[in-house]
């Protein structure tokens, strides 16, 4: 037999005003999801607006039935657009929001446009249509950035700048060439955005609970009204699955990498040390006692996002280990991660782009930056081995050599004299300066996705062709 | 020189409204953080009386005006406690909103409670005391947690139910040891959130922007008069320094997994099949057609929670990877992931409480389930081992021929009779019924922290000493 | 001027015999990545063959150099196949391993291999090549499994079984059905699986150390020599690229989580409680003692999986954060997490795939569980709605009366007379019971994607047709 | 009926060879745990000597079969410790192994090892005493580290460098100061890893399978003599617990991220264009053609190892998630994230160390950086208003045309003469130049944990009192 057993909750009020009120006031505080899920109030609205269409056309429901069900559901809408709607936590959620507003509005017809569905497949329809249209948003916001960061590479493509390896300087490459490195990174990000639209242009609705039904519903129809490619294939799956949350979160993570490494370089080079760019003002805070203080913010913001939306990730492939078939209500968790990854992503792109278009570049000191440290001692050596016939441990040692003797003289190596370099090797032509000078090093590296400027200006061409 | 660039944001617009205004609106967007931390502003509040309590005693600023800033801090306090504060997203941050309010109400007095601080020591304080009252919050929801378990254990301590390991019945256990399991776990958070506390307990007011100061502060007093043990001993790393978050949310972590295996079992106790608990309706919801059916919504989102925690973790300690000294504005996300956190780790805490008080135990269920699949035949071998000398490999054969002879009978081991089991091994006599049973196996594990009920009492009574 | 100060390392020893020689020790055991990089040894002899055969195709090096490295290599990868090859932590990673052996075979030529190219392309092709190649070797693992699905599928096409909404039995679906719903999860995960290669496919090689080279290289021939699509198009982000780690790690961390789901399910269903299915003894362990017990291991292992592959995920992920370009020695700690997550990944569907076929499917115990709990209570609901015209809320009202009714009875709904329920609402007729029996429940849900067998047959053959 | 279906696994072969002979290849790939927890060899015989000797001292086994146990054990100690003793995956773990060999040393007094004891206590067991000498190792390796930078603060106590915010030059400070500054995370670090040494200190052994034991055994006999501080007190809790390696992982996670914000700095610190230090040899890598350049690879990669560690957290944190009590098999995926963590943490602290010892401080870099950008402008404000008893604003007003006449001749503040700085405000006296230049800066701030060199000897000297 079973025991019974009920303790009095009778210390609740240790836990302060929160929970005062017992059991009830913990289980509406975790169970209710309008606080976040009034977020969807567009895309229920636009489901259940497919949905009664089409259960009318397939004759489930009168004409006149799902015409007062569109002028309800229309007459709704108005109302949430403009503030004049009043959600109600103890109805939970959006569905039952806007389900018990419209019985209201329009008495009993309002129950048959739950006909042939449940909450399950409603709540899959609502959040995979705001993914997906946050995909194409963020398809957008990507596009505009491509776009500042190829204005700026195009502007940029002949000036010089040290190339890093170990944020040492290594080779001399431009400014614009840089700035395409972006380009490619961000024009995957768009790929993999592309790809999980594609994943998930299925309609979830006609699911129903979770085993289809019996009515002679028509999921073909409303997936062409809601702008999806065709309906899910299995109703169990339908209602358990969230990887068009997870796949758009681990896009946003990778997205958020790209970012939170150019928001990096943005802030080492905005440090007095560096002083290779300067942000605007608008993305960038001052100091009322040293004007010339910059502090590089939204960078940093920028920079910190990838934590954030690592964290949502993170939480949601948690949430769904281990989860049984079919739905669970774990799955709840899943919209606060996403739109908060979203907010942030979105305002990262953006402020990026804006950075982007508002810097100022100091191709002077860019430009000092890259003759300095021997940065063409590599070209010197390739050109040993290319023109001069060297093996390459010889060159390797020549070029050593040279780098000393500039050392020692204080200069760089394009300031050696042709008899400074023979006196090295005699192999060595006045051709080598072809090659020793930041200008000449960049010019030379013609490669397909070199960093010459006429290599440079070839991709610029080839994504402005795709942008 | 720099080249002066400076692009037209014009395609803002594609973006839709949000960013529609330009650089200003994404910047405001990105940097405001009144949004979230005006949950700080208690602690804001109290800091600055302290702080201007202790520069009017060492003469810093005068008591007069050192009164009226009291005052009119004590005003703002009413303010916001009211609701008729007017945040400002102009302003930021708490600090800005409450200072140009102070300014309002008291006039120039109010510049001078900025003597000798900064934000970066203010927001320090401020998220430091938050957080440590929110520690000692979590340690009271544990201590009535393992209250909650204690009662239900004592009640409970003679309740035989199957002792699991894979889900599958290894030996008989009580629910009472089992539920004193959890008391052991969330014994260990409450250690750790004691830990922490000692850990955090140092006052970062005084530590300025980052080099402390030159006015002569007392920062003992200003860590007394806000119970903090003593003052931060580095001004840099008190500006730098969120280990008391980090801290704060991997002890959460942790106490979140154990709040999550706890839910999980309860899910899977309350299915038909296993028909171990009942919840009560306050931690269910049904369906109004299905009247026995219980959905265990509160122990799912539970068990959810653990997710959202972990991304929290996952989210800071990625933020706070290679952020050089001492202030960045990335240190900005970290109030979110703590508050978000703390407010989903009380609710977990209070649930669990609510369900562990409210669930109905079916003793009758869980004692058949204890009794079934020969989960006492390890007791029988260890009985042959210990009553009767055999060898472990002779027991474990007996025991395997015995289990067989009770199969093929379609009985339990308990259920064989003397002679039946004589005829596997002379030895056994009549005293091996004092383990065959589930009650006689529990009773026999004597062994310190083991399942016998005599045992399982004294660790309720140790804990009650302890809670 | 500089203090010049250096420290003796006196206390090393307090560390042990680990790093007892001190700086030289640690800085081996921390920067040499022969340890797991060696695993790229096919792909580095494979990309060494395809750059040498171009650059003596372009004139940059004579054809009998070539002819001698190439021998050369495939020399080396006999060795190392054969097990006969001495790695040497000395030389660091496997290219310097690979180039120092290359030398003492074939001597100076050795050295033109490093014409025109440097270790940041290098290893950038050699971990892509082999990201390539385990992504390939995924799609046809999850084609087996989907396969394996596929037959469990149709095997039990017809075979009822409670169709779960959080763990509570909500209405009758078949094992077929459930069995599809995870083709589905595993088809989207080859579908990702196929886009991550598409977006990976491009040829890092000739990148150079970042700036691209003033060789006159053909890249398009390195590319398509190794079987990719095109090169990369800028030469600073080919070194600085990881995304094709971080999507591969994100791609199997999401198919982990499916993994994870239904190896839960396999858990909960190897309760004797539940007794759905029998796993063979190859993927479980049981006892010397209790012969009817079968842990089911494999299952409890594919579900730990989930965690380390998120584990590796978030590393990565963490590692890229804020990485300034181009190459940063960070990236190295790239492989290890992506052949970690391969090997169990691959370790997990295999085990899964083997499991399918392996199992034993209780039919008896699934279609008893099926029927209790007034499971068709919904199709008793919707045929009063679709046939008998009643409103939503009136037959919700009726339902609930009859299921009490039965609960009265102790019977299922089923089980009631005609007589019985046309006492509750005279419109009831005997075709009621079309829909009452859960195999009468199942056949009716011919929705698109439904449960019916005659619908999950139309979707087995579907994705046979793609398998 | 159940079906008794068992397909043929005849696709295994597409698998390649790693699974060719099908299920039994794949269940002992994935099922053996011997591959990494032979690590625990010392351990577990540790703690077997110590059971045996409790269950002769309890006369559960003769003294000659406790002698036969525990000569054989030492036996395979050093078999184990020479390379001599053959592992086999085929006995599954480290257990086995050792109990087979025992077995075969000392014929069937090996059986009665295991009398009151089960592989889920003794795992627990080894693995808890991994870590808690892990930990120790951890604590004397973060006073190695605290032992460095107290050298080197002290060496620098008087070293100006500048104070940074956003990585902007805020106020100077000295390096000194700086490296306190990490002395306070290492000792935070160290102050944990005390306590999760404190939280574990209980023993497992004698939980048993999971209900402990009817045998008379004495388990604070062993928790004695295995160095705990007592046993633990539930035995299901002790054979499901892992809160120990989480607990280590999480510590392990918060010094990861200290030593990833100090390895940023070196990484910046050592670009030509701050300057700050120079790495020695042991630390950093070279170009045969760039004797000047010198990659700071050690410090790259002690920055990424905080991914990896991050990783095995959200692993294991992942694992445990809503795991039901007791033993589950997942939980032995727990094992190679701790090593691996442990091992890389070490690895990155030993850097560490030795970094901080052989770095050269370029103090002339330092100097020149602290004294450009008007780093002393919040001092003359601040002595504006202490001295002269301007309100703030004044002072900031003040202050900001001083900067600007600085500005304007192209000098800092320091330069200015009394009669420059009287035109501003005539209330400016020749007191003034205490505070202007960064000595005199740093030297007024000497509030309790501040910059000023007597207040950093203070700090220098309270620590040395506790290393």
């Amino acid at each position: 037999m079973a025991d019974g057993t009920k303790d009095q909750a009778s210390s609740n009020q240790m836990w302060g005003g929160r929970f005062a009120s017992g059991p009830d006031a913990i289980m509406e505080e975790i169970n209710a999801s309008i606080g976040f899920d009034k977020k969807l109030y567009a895309q229920d609205i636009r489901g259940s607006i497919a949905h009664a269409t089409m259960l009318a056309k397939q004759g489930i429901i009168s004409v006149e039935d799902k015409d007062k069900i569109v002028e309800g559901l229309n007459t709704i809408l108005s109302e949430i657009r403009d503030g004049r709607f009043e959600f109600s936590r103890k109805l939970e959620d959006i569905h039952m929001n806007i389900e018990a507003r419209l019985a209201a509005l329009i008495g009993p017809a309002a129950g048959r446009l739950h006909t042939a569905r449940s909450r399950n497949d409603q709540v899959a329809l609502d959040f995979r249509l705001w993914v997906k249209e946050e995909l194409a948003k963020t398809e957008a916001m990507l596009t505009d950035l491509i776009a500042a960061l190829l204005d700026k590479a195009e502007q940029h493509a002949d000036s010089v700048m040290p190339g890093f390896t170990h944020l040492q300087t290594a080779q001399p490459v431009t400014f614009g060439h840089h700035c395409m490195a972006y380009v490619e990174m961000f024009g995957r990000d768009r790929a993999r955005v592309r790809h999980a639209i594609d994943h998930l242009d299925e309609s979830p609705i006609g699911a129903a609970a979770l085993a289809g039904t019996g009515f002679g519903i028509d999921r073909h129809m409303t997936a062409t009204a809601l702008g999806f490619r065709e309906p899910t294939r299995n109703s169990i799956d339908t209602v358990s699955d969230r990887d068009f949350a997870l796949e758009f979160l681990s896009v946003a993570a990778i997205c958020a990498v790209h970012l939170s490494r150019f928001a990096e370089e943005i802030v080492i080079w905005s440090t007095p040390q560096f002083g290779f760019i300067r942000l605007s003002d608008a993305f960038s805070t001052g100091s009322s006692i040293m004007p010339q203080k910059k502090n590089p913010d939204a960078a940093e913001l920028v920079r910190a996002k990838t934590g954030r939306i690592n964290g949502s990730l993170v939480a949601l492939l948690t949430v769904m280990k281990g989860l049984p078939l079919a739905y669970s209500k774990d799955m709840q968790e899943d919209k606060e991660q996403v739109f908060d990854a979203a907010e942030n992503l979105e305002l990262a792109l953006a402020a990026m782009a804006g950075m982007v278009r508002d810097m100022t570049v100091r191709t002077d000191r860019m430009r000092a930056a890259a003759g300095s440290g021997y940065s063409t001692a590599t070209d010197l050596a390739d050109w040993l081995v290319r023109e001069a016939g060297l093996p390459f441990r010889d060159a390797h040692h020549v070029t050593g050599r040279a780098v000393a003797m500039a050392e020692g003289k204080g200069c760089e190596l394009a300031d050696l004299s042709l008899a400074d370099l023979q006196s090295i090797h005699a192999a060595i032509t006045d051709k080598v300066f072809d090659v020793l000078s930041v200008d000449a090093s960049v010019a030379s590296r013609v490669s397909f996705g070199g960093t010459a400027p006429s290599e440079v200006r070839k991709q610029i061409a080839w994504w402005r062709g795709r942008n």
